[in-house]
């Protein structure tokens, strides 16, 4: 399966580690939930093309430019084989058709399937601008970030005129504070006990995080929409995505929950949570099935689209036909798990 | 409906004190799961006879015995109209026959319909004797603690006999450290990220805690069968339901969990959680539901028995004929849930 | 000693209720360092004035206007005492003389000794013409902010030539999140163990938190003068004085922390505080000795002034006369230690 | 500087491991306290001979022994210049002459000037034949254990007789859960909280920490000792050393500990820690101060013996007279800072 990617990160360096570490240690598949997706296994992923802006890693090849000193991602693993792949300078200029064009004619002769867009939160011309030039070449599209893409009007009618699959936006992390926070907010509803309050504030020492800081907007939103895909009443939830960018955290990232319900006869029930993930990581072991998922999705049936690979992102477009949406969640599950 | 106890401890105070403090605000039922179940109301619920061993209990009014000092549940409201209800001797030799037929009788002629057994844990032949008892009378039971009486061959086969509904055994808590960590780990399982190991250890602070600590051994079997109510491998898993017994926290039960999972490319994922809960308004708040599905639970069809009362039992009976049991339970939930 | 107070919010409402209740109750004073300060008993203080610019409060009697919805801070005690004593209309407009001048005069002629500085932060216009009013009137100043007024240098030179004493600014919480860090990574040096890094994140749910989220500055840097009180080197530490405004919490304040340091052979050391505090009896337990030390301090003596209250204080004035400080507090803190 | 060690566990691993180290890095000595400690550099300890009774290590070279599968601690630096340096067979039964008479005459030929003592807890009567074999050679003598050694009278009388030095017993973790709890409640005290209550839990998954669990009436006593060196009160603290054998853990410990106290108008504090450390670094960054300054102590003056090497232990000897061991210690710690 070949992979394109803009934004040669923390995300892009976890998920090609990862793979090269996986086909050095097929017989140990740790933290891998789909070995197979429609027939491609973890170890079928690779990258055949890379865009960056940063004057540090465009024009050099791949496994230095990964590991850069402003990605935070630990090395695991050498990434020898993508010596020969060369980070290409990528959109500076949203504005700027030339840019724009040559984004998309690089993609067309990579032979890419699917465009991973893992750029800095907060730029949504830029996300805008990788859409438009992947949907010109044909090429099925992944979206990390909470900046409108499966969202946006523009991406979603020419995508589906283009046959092309707008996978997004905005992943569920691996397993992160949203989904963690969730978990147990559907807990205490399920058990019948009342929610007195409660808060999620996040920390993390990235370049991602630091920018989240600033331009954590389009962030907040989709932490909240994650939550509602699990509890009715957030009202007395109170969320913040980054709390704080804490340097020595590396590519590290900590969330701090607490839980206050009520119990019975009025009587406290206190639920408190530190969770340490590392974020990139976090975020590939979602990316391995969403771009698998992209690359062999189902056909385009002229009716509903683009599918919104469920459980795994956080802020799915909302169509009308929800039923036929979770069916074909449901139908994509279960073929994943066949493979397993 | 009109209830026994066996046990004048903390369940007890907590349970009638929520029932006397829903009476007095019915407007905010807060900490209440099911305001009815098969038409009964959570305030209908009423003490006619309690037992005891403890010589500053027996003979007292009942509101009194509950406040004794032994008790550490606080006074959350005044239980005036029990004033009338004096603490019976309850069974101090289970083999003394004249003890478990005086129990017999004065549940006959309290016009008991339930017998709530709240002793401490690990006195297994008390629990028989009490469960004769109440099966003599044709008193239905339900039993708080792991000390076998649903899953004692005499006792089933008696109750069976008798058309006696034994509901039990140990009562998973309203919101307990076993049904956050099980969730947890559930949660885990799911996202695919794999388990290195974890741990679960419980404190507290009240007599049914001290008495824990060194008769653990019927509690430690129990909460493994919650957790492996959700989790297929807990064999790394270590689970200390007794760490210490801390005087200063009184009624209240602290849980420390740490999950260590194994994510993408083999990096760590680590979750601790700190859970807080006055242990026994946790019992209260599903003894509250108990108590009433016993009451009115489904009427003995010659087959399968007792019932187990599914995600409210950390050790319910395993019977052959799974599929009933859970079709029972299911519809129990829903004749519950419609009456909300 | 006859108190006033400016500021009519949740830290007045914990320094009376305390009063009153210590009162009721002279055999248990927990909580309480020194019973007396140069022989001033905690109950000994009495409010006699009080100022504030809320029309809810203005016109009211105490403890009514102490009570008031914006107010988050429970009741413990009732202050049936203070009935008498109405809440004047504070400052407004701190350009406006006649404002001032309405609050010197009330000062001059309610009798007040000392003036609780106790408005929100972020104010330094209004901490300025609270401090004339107070100078003008020869009345003592304890100012709980981190806005300038014992670091101001016209109200240092003002307060010198009328023999007032500035008593600021910004008060140590009686233990609050900032002596508990300070603690720990001075435990980290002592022992020899490297500072990899660490962080502080502060939530809370009062007026006076909503407030810092947005007006964070002054605290900010008030928050790091308290740590580099114990430790040198505070390059690695990141502190957020008001990491969210989670309402729910009310008066209460969390605090978390995390210290990573680096022991022999370049194995890790973490250490992860959770820190939770009623906010405003954390800054009563510490005002009540800093305005009796106001009210009885060391003479003015023409040479160093004003003084600072060592340990009680986040941020006092740097002198010349480090040494003078020191014995001057030593001084203070043993005649204060003899009386207890 | 020549080192024996008995006991070829987690700590002589961490111990051995972390002088390479930093013999290969000499610039970056992070986790060191003292570089020098009466002219011997930290890199400056040799091991000379080591002994234990495990057939998987006797006979095997000190770097094949020290990974050996039993040990936890990760192979952080290789250990190739100790090839030469063959584990001896140790004592296994205490009573038997012989074996006693074999390890003093090995120590006397191996030149070892100090014999750390690091066999697992519990034993007494084998730390008291460790102590008597070194005795008879004239080594001096530093216990890591909570076994009675420096404060065994037989040892103690028989040490001053040979002029050896005898410094323990148990150490004070280089930061561990001891010092830190020591040092919160300390604060408490000093800040005016009066205190609740506390509890402190240790987990942990080495062979040390697998025996504590059943032996650890010695630890348990030692842990209060080292509390009570810090505040005066220890009634409502509870020290749980080994709350549970957690074998995912390894080499790590954790511990919990928790910390009620009551503030201003009775209104709680609540401190939360979770700590965790590198178990045997955490002893390692202290043994190695220990062994120099056994092995270059103050000479012996005929009248206090043996030097209690303060912070750094948990159970020293008490001796009448306090004050000459305290200026003792505050010479060392003097001597030692002056070589930093």
């Amino acid at each position: 399966m070949k992979l394109a990617i803009a934004g040669m990160g923390n995300n892009a360096s976890a998920l090609m580690q990862g793979v090269e570490l996986y086909r050095e240690n097929p017989e140990s598949l740790s933290g891998v939930k789909h070995h197979y997706i429609h027939g491609v296994h973890v170890t079928d992923v690779d990258l055949v093309i890379g865009f960056d802006s940063d004057e540090s890693k465009v024009g050099r090849p791949v496994p230095v430019a990964l590991l850069e000193s402003s990605n935070t991602f630990p090395l695991i693993h050498a990434l020898g084989h993508l010596d020969g792949v060369v980070v290409q300078r990528g959109i500076t200029n949203p504005e700027d058709r030339a840019q724009v064009e040559f984004v998309s004619r690089s993609l067309r002769e990579s032979g890419a399937e699917v465009l991973l867009y893992s750029l800095p939160t907060g730029r949504d011309s830029m996300a805008l601008a990788y859409a438009r030039a992947a949907i010109r070449s044909g090429v099925h599209l992944v979206n990390c970030t909470p900046d409108p893409m499966g969202t946006h009007p523009e991406v979603r009618t020419a995508a589906q005129a283009a046959g092309v699959l707008v996978v997004g936006d905005d992943l569920q992390s691996h397993l992160g504070s949203s989904v963690v926070h969730g978990a147990l907010l559907e807990l205490l509803e399920r058990r019948g006990i009342d929610l007195a309050g409660s808060y999620q504030i996040n920390l993390g020492g990235n370049a991602d995080f630091a920018n989240l800081v600033t331009n954590g907007a389009n962030k907040e939103r989709s932490k909240y929409n994650a939550l509602r895909q699990r509890v009715g009443d957030t009202a007395s939830v109170t969320v913040v995505p980054a709390g704080a960018f804490v340097p020595y955290l590396g590519d590290q990232k900590v969330a701090h929950l607490q839980i206050a319900g009520i119990g019975w006869a009025g009587t406290p029930v206190r639920i408190e949570v530190n969770l340490a993930v590392q974020d990139s990581s976090n975020a590939a072991g979602v990316i391995i099935d969403l771009v698998r998922l992209a690359a062999r999705g189902p056909s385009y049936d002229g009716e509903v689209f683009p599918i919104a690979a469920g459980t795994l992102l956080k802020s799915p477009p909302r169509t009308g036909s929800k039923t036929w949406l979770q069916d074909s969640l449901d139908a994509l599950a279960t073929a994943a798990d066949v493979h397993e």
